[in-house]
């Protein structure tokens, strides 16, 4: 499939990043990210639903709850969760090594941690670390910064956009990880995005859920949701263009913006799928309302018979089929459901399609990237996920994780 | 793993049983089955939840509704399902062809089919088929059954048992077929199952339920159901023991010996799951009702995360406690969870065990069967269900199975 390299990234005035190594794991790589946000800034975030979430995550939801963040310190190769309170004080250290280093308070930092569950952090070799990160904090280290939290990502993801508003070039810069474990709900990943708008935080929060909501939360690697995923959206204010009223047109151009950042990088992680060799976007249109729709496309893109047909480039529609029947929706007519393949119509009025021909199929389904559209003739809303196939590779990977 | 040999079944006087060669697909081997029930037999079943039910489900469901059912005819290698109404046609067909055969209605005869979703079944094969298969009804045929009704099994899976009931020797005989899209709510497969005891309609309803909820509900290979699944429970009264009251000792005896033979079947099925190399019990004690329970032990058993570690024989405990965290049970508070891997305590107050040894972990998940049993403490509800694990044989299965 097509391989998004990762874009340079352009700098965020307010935004510095610094990537060192500090050997979390035994490798040589680094694998300490810090960014440091400029006074005055705006940051919010969402966190993972799971019950089971990290220390990182519980101490990062308390701060961020404080206000005034200046610092973010994000850890790959250890995730800091089912560490009880050891797990919590391990967080909270290295919160007081950043704020040392920068001279802040140790609740004006959020920590980050990705990597094997229910192993103890590092927690020297990270504040070790520290003081080389924070003397070498520059804002083009974009780059680096995508590399240096990557776990089983085969490539780091990045994504920029710019927009005019009245007059003056906003900018947004994002970077994410994240190639297993992927649900919605905060999928398994770590997502940062920045902008030197001036956005309140009240707007701020209300744009990072939508933004989610229409990217990270629309995407599927194997149905798992992790304990530490984060996303995370800073506003530096560095120009002077500020976002104050959600109703008006530069809020809806910047909004856009940097919603199609988000969609980059969700889309990033699921063609970095784990072991992924295919890109499918499952549409699902004319449902009764929005919940079902999604609960209609994720019973499809998260369905192992549906992935490994994927996979073997199947157009076993039958597995379709089977998904749709187990979404659970009440009162369903399979007799009025439709499901195309890109343009190829493989099932009408709930049986086989008249004209559809394997071939056909089959010339959709070689292809790396395409739509699996199904119309349910229920009503008139419509939704899609992002989702890949289920390889060999997949089973490898995750079986020779921890080794 | 230990292979659960198919043992030789006891006859069921009132039950006879005919597998013949009927070409269902380009294959050598038998592949239709014919089931006659005596006169004056009762005969209960459970069918699949999928909304997008096989034709045969639909015209089974119907029938059995009417009562008196005297025959079943089951087919491999073509599941009937997403055929619309020349799939309803075809179905019907087939109960002609049975009726014809036997000199009974129509209406008397249960259809079954399960293999390739969406395509149309050859009817004339299977009609052609049937005055053969009449010819040849015998008592004494269920293994050869067990083997006609096979898709992507590896083996035939029977089980028996014998009761005594107030002096008389009750037997119950059972054959099931089904190794992927196993999921609770009729687990993908179909079961037959027989007694000689006379059981009022009413009571065996009640029955088959509370047996399948005992056993085939409560087993995942990969979290799909499919479109065709049943259960079905014969009780042919061909011995003079009558179950006419379910406060009574007679009923429990019987309904224990019925739940065993369901439940050695569900087990069958999962320890020839799809490349399965492990057969995993999940217990979950101490939660607040049975279904959270079950939701737990289910988001275990079904995470594609922990099944490949489970193939690994790789006890990261962090997937457990990850699955735990995303079974959506309100205010879990994680601090309190143990969990122990058969009787090696791994997880207390939801971080690492004092005293584990990733040696002692790793000697459990060596095993071909063992027991992952995770302590909620919210109640005093336990629950359990059967799992295995997701190889790469199971990629390939699912991957080259049209070919």
């Amino acid at each position: 499939m097509v391989k998004n390299m990762a874009q340079s990234l352009p700098q965020i005035p307010g935004v510095r990043l610094s990537a060192v190594p500090a050997k979390i794991k035994n490798w040589q790589r680094d694998d300490l990210l810090l960014i440091e946000v400029a006074e005055g800034a705006s940051v919010s975030a969402t966190f993972t639903q799971n019950a089971f979430c990290a220390a990182p995550v519980l101490v990062a939801r308390k701060h961020i709850a404080a206000g005034n963040i200046r610092a973010l310190l994000i850890n790959a190769g250890n995730a800091n969760a089912a560490t009880g309170e050891r797990g919590l004080a391990d967080a909270n250290r290295c919160c007081e090594g950043v704020a040392q280093a920068l001279g802040i308070q140790p609740t004006q930092v959020l920590p980050f941690s990705t990597g094997v569950i229910g192993e103890h952090l590092p927690v020297q070799r990270i504040l070790d670390a520290i003081p080389a990160a924070a003397a070498r904090l520059q804002s083009d280290a974009w780059q680096a910064a995508a590399q240096a939290i990557m776990t089983t990502d085969t490539r780091p993801k990045t994504a920029s956009r710019t927009v005019e508003i009245a007059g003056e070039t906003i900018t947004i810069a994002g970077i994410a990880k994240g190639a297993g474990m992927i649900q919605p709900n905060m999928a398994t990943m770590l997502a940062y995005v920045a902008t030197d708008a001036a956005i309140p935080q009240l707007i701020l929060d209300t744009l990072v859920k939508e933004a989610v909501a229409a990217s990270f939360n629309r995407i599927s690697v194997d149905g798992d949701t992790s304990t530490n995923d984060a996303c995370v959206l800073i506003a530096s204010g560095a120009t002077g263009e500020v976002i104050g009223d959600v109703n008006s047109e530069a809020y809806a151009q910047l909004k856009a913006a940097i919603v199609e950042v988000h969609i980059a990088l969700a889309q990033a992680i699921v063609k970095d799928g784990e072991g992924a060799t295919k890109f499918v976007t499952v549409q699902v249109n004319n449902a009764g309302n929005s919940a079902e729709a999604l609960r209609t496309a994720f019973e499809i893109g998260e369905s192992p018979l549906v992935k490994t047909a994927l996979y073997a480039s199947d157009p076993n529609w039958g597995r379709l089929v089977m998904a749709i029947g187990n979404a659970g929706l009440e009162n369903l007519d399979t007799g009025k459901i439709s499901i195309f393949l890109d343009d190829v119509q493989i099932v009408d009025a709930g049986g086989r399609a008249d004209g559809y021909t394997e071939e056909a199929g089959q010339a959709v389904f070689d292809k790396s990237e395409f739509t699996i559209t199904v119309d349910l003739q229920r009503g008139d809303t419509c939704e899609h996920i992002w989702t890949c196939d289920f390889s060999h590779e997949y089973v490898t990977i995750n079986a020779e994780y921890r080794t």
